[in-house]
């Protein structure tokens, strides 16, 4: 025997244990069946089931009744009906399997289930922040039940049994007896979208409406303007739009506005509107260029424009009427106020801007920032609204109202988090879940990994996290690949925000993401493959 | 005047020369307006204009004839059609600026183009390796023409041409007097697709060769296999496909294979079948085990595979069965033999290889591969077939037959490179075009910059590069992000592999791509926005 090549097979013996043939045929990580996402906070298992034969399956109110649950009970009986596989290979139940259940755990065709609404609902009920979205499910031998006290807590629940359903052979769903008590950790739990760099037809955020609901996310953060195009169609001021979007058609109308919020609020979920200031406005300078600062070189205007001009009585009257239509428009009790990345330079160069800080004896552009920001939270609060700041406001300005919301971004999350809590103010987080920033794979295990309470503070801290959101700006997404950037990489963002810490063990996560991504792309969501090589039967 | 803030302004002052205000209004990069892509290799401009009616506007073959020039015609005077805008408000020419041109430059109507082909083309003509491309156009004042010496040359030159027009008001397009003489610089300019992670339906991969022709890109590299599923329904050996598949639907059957490759020689794009053996075939084993390496531990077998098994006659038997069936079906004279990433590890557990490479005196494993896959191009070479082969085989195998190509895709490719053509063996880049490969942003510049004769050598070793493909690699990609994540990035390819070296200036190169993405969005084609912040006129 060749000693060179005994060698080899020696040391390759050896590198068995450590490197073996992981390779199989077949998906990467195999679907679990009928697991929910996000995970509930308590499941009981069983191994009893039933079947659903969707046509002849309704749910059964039992108590009070509204537009909301009536409207979500049909989506879910279209959704459940949906959810049958006529021609399937692998994973599937044989008859001969579900005959020798049959014996042991199958307990019957289940025909209704009982929903029961413990608070009435109204019909022109809104979601808001203290919306109660608890809920029980029982599925037992003889009796099942979704119970809520809130229909809010009815809507989340509504989604967790269509989740339950797994198909059978044939056109029948298996549905396992057990029993859930679920709540989210967080109460504001959302996904941010910028409709400003590219424009999104509104039929696409629809789209993303349902994926949020199919997610339990609740807030759909609109960024709807930016430098770059304003396709708000403002009702008191058309000329926004008429001057400041890309194109006469890529502009949201007032009729499309209050058709996606009806259609989010009818899913649980507030639309919290981003109207960005004072940076980040360069696109309203092309409607009313008084509201920008003009930026000056060598004493004289160059004809470009800076962030809006905080020394003008016309930028905050201007910004009262505007925000008052907001607030009229988009009617949840949030306003995001923006206040991001403000550019001091042009400032520096403006001589009215120079004048009015020697005579309002402002020393600093951050105090000149502090006093634009403090006179929108003001017309904010004056609106009973609830302003939520980016966090250089927290960070530049040195005494923001105490019940404003610190929406945190910049990477450094913790030692800011910490800041910001430390002083008593609530905040939001979105440091790990930016959706434009890629990953070579499968990379919402990155998401996943970032756990809000991972800073250093006290408990009181802790709980002034009030949620948070991932976040797509769209400088190099349009409505081709908005939805499979989006998800499932935000659907790992919304298990963080929904379930315990650590309420699960990773290799569980990833089996339950593959079935919640099929399910997804089932329901016609255009969701990635989350983990590796794999299938979705459809 | 506070003195702290006066050093500030002053500081502020200093820094806008290198920091001005580049925010502005409206998309980052502007598009062009009737620029091609990829670049022409000469081209010569003119204000002079024609507007073309479509309805108005055929093409006039005054040659000889065939289906495939009677086909692209049909189909360009569709795309044509449909590259107006009856509502545009910016990059638009009003009536006046019209009438102005008019005066000068506005040489009429345009009603017909000339198409010129030299040689006779026939019915059943496909496109091969050493098909002639190049083409001129000539659009002049009173004459316009496409002329080419092969059919394959007017497929690129209609392309241009439809590039050529931009909109004016109204339903009508622009066209500038231009003369134009173009040809590519690599005969292989290819996209690979790997349909065995995921399955990718058939109308999916069709679009993709709608796309590859928009690009001039001449080769659909099909990775049609893999250790994951054999979605390919072979003739020979169905039970491969029936129990390799993820699905019973997810297989490509004989009838969609026949037409794929018609739909693709149609467009001027070659077929490239890889079967990758001996590693990356875990899935054939689901049909045929005996063809794999049984793995054993501690002397007995461990129920798992690895590569094929190289010591057994039935697998060159079978694998010269099967390569005939596959030269037969995908009638393309090269063939994709594989060759990547042998894992040894099993091959060194099992004792019946141990033997065989001791009674034939083969010394190691990378002779032991070197063994399979020299048989294997022998059987390639018995069918008339040029064998390609990815750069392990090379790097491993001692004498592999001269004519092999050799598909580089490793990091550290000007090494490789340099060392394949020094032994004289024609090649193919990729290291540098893997589209599964992602980063933040626009990243198609990343792209762009790979230069395949960047590498130490003579112009004898840099003309045996023959081009190369961008490279999907499907793992976390199915038919919802496919298109996107394909395009505009491996236009940058297309250009790299079709126009001279430093064919264009970077700022030029950005607004081509921009209207060229717009183009493509126009035409169906899910590609994502390449350079920031803008939109699309549709």
């Amino acid at each position: 025997m060749n000693t060179k090549l005994s060698l080899i097979i020696v040391i390759s013996f050896n590198l068995i244990a450590s490197n073996c043939y992981t390779v199989k045929p077949g998906p990467l990580v195999i679907a679990t069946e009928g697991e929910v996402w996000p995970k509930p906070y308590k499941r009981i298992y069983s191994d009893s089931f039933h079947l659903i034969n969707p046509s002849d399956f309704s749910f059964n109110i039992v108590s009070e009744s509204c537009n909301i649950l009536t409207g979500a009970i049909s989506r879910y009986k279209n959704i459940i009906a949906n959810q049958t596989f006529p021609h399937t290979r692998k994973q599937v139940k044989n008859e001969e399997q579900i005959s020798s259940w049959k014996k042991s755990n199958f307990v019957g065709y289940l025909e209704s289930l009982d929903v029961i609404l413990m608070e009435p609902c109204n019909d022109d009920e809104i979601p808001t922040i203290s919306m109660l979205e608890q809920y029980e499910i029982k599925i037992a031998e003889n009796a099942s039940v979704l119970a809520a006290t809130s229909v809010w807590g009815i809507l989340r629940g509504l989604e967790t049994f269509s989740q339950l359903l797994y198909p059978a052979e044939g056109h029948a769903l298996i549905l396992n007896c057990t029993f859930i008590s679920d709540f989210p950790r967080y109460s504001h739990r959302g996904v941010l979208i910028d409709t400003s760099r590219h424009f999104i037809p509104v039929q696409k955020l629809l789209k993303i409406l349902d994926a949020l609901a199919y997610n339990k996310l609740n807030v759909f953060h609109w960024h709807i303007t930016d430098d770059q195009s304003f396709p708000y169609q403002s009702r008191d001021f058309p000329s926004l739009s008429e001057k400041g979007s890309y194109l006469p058609t890529h502009v949201y109308s007032q009729s499309d506005v209050a058709m996606l919020i009806k259609y989010a609020a009818a899913r649980g979920i507030r639309v919290v509107a981003e109207f960005d200031t004072p940076g980040h406005t360069r696109c309203w300078g092309n409607a009313f260029p008084q509201l920008l600062t003009e930026c000056y070189s060598n004493g004289v205007p160059t004809g470009e424009y800076g962030p809006m001009d905080p020394t003008k009585e016309f930028t905050y009257k201007f910004m009262k009427q505007f925000l008052s239509e907001v607030v009229d428009v988009f009617y949840d009790r949030a306003l995001h106020l923006g206040g991001d990345e403000v550019d001091y330079d042009c400032w520096a160069t403006n001589p009215d801007i120079k004048h009015f800080m020697e005579a309002n004896n402002i020393s600093s552009y951050k105090k000149l920032e502090g006093y634009y920001i403090k006179k929108l939270i003001d017309i904010s609060e004056k609106l009973k609204m609830n302003a939520i700041v980016w966090e250089e406001v927290f960070t530049n300005v040195a005494d923001i109202p105490e019940n404003t919301i610190v929406h945190v971004w910049k990477e450094g999350w913790r030692n800011t988090i910490k800041e910001v809590t430390r002083r008593g103010f609530n905040t939001l987080l979105s440091s790990c879940w930016y959706l434009d920033h890629l990953y070579t794979g499968g990379d919402w295990i990155k998401f996943y990994n970032c756990e809000p309470t991972d800073f250093k503070g006290t408990e009181k801290q802790k709980k002034l996290v009030m949620g948070g959101e991932a976040c797509m700006w769209a400088e190099v997404v349009n409505e081709y690949n908005l939805e499979s950037r989006i998800w499932p990489r935000a659907s790992a963002t919304a298990e963080k925000l929904w379930s315990e810490e650590d309420a699960d063990e990773i290799d569980s996560v990833k089996r339950r993401l593959e079935e919640h991504t099929c399910r997804m792309n089932k329901r016609g969501v255009q969701a990635q493959p989350p983990n590796g090589a794999g299938f979705c039967e459809m």
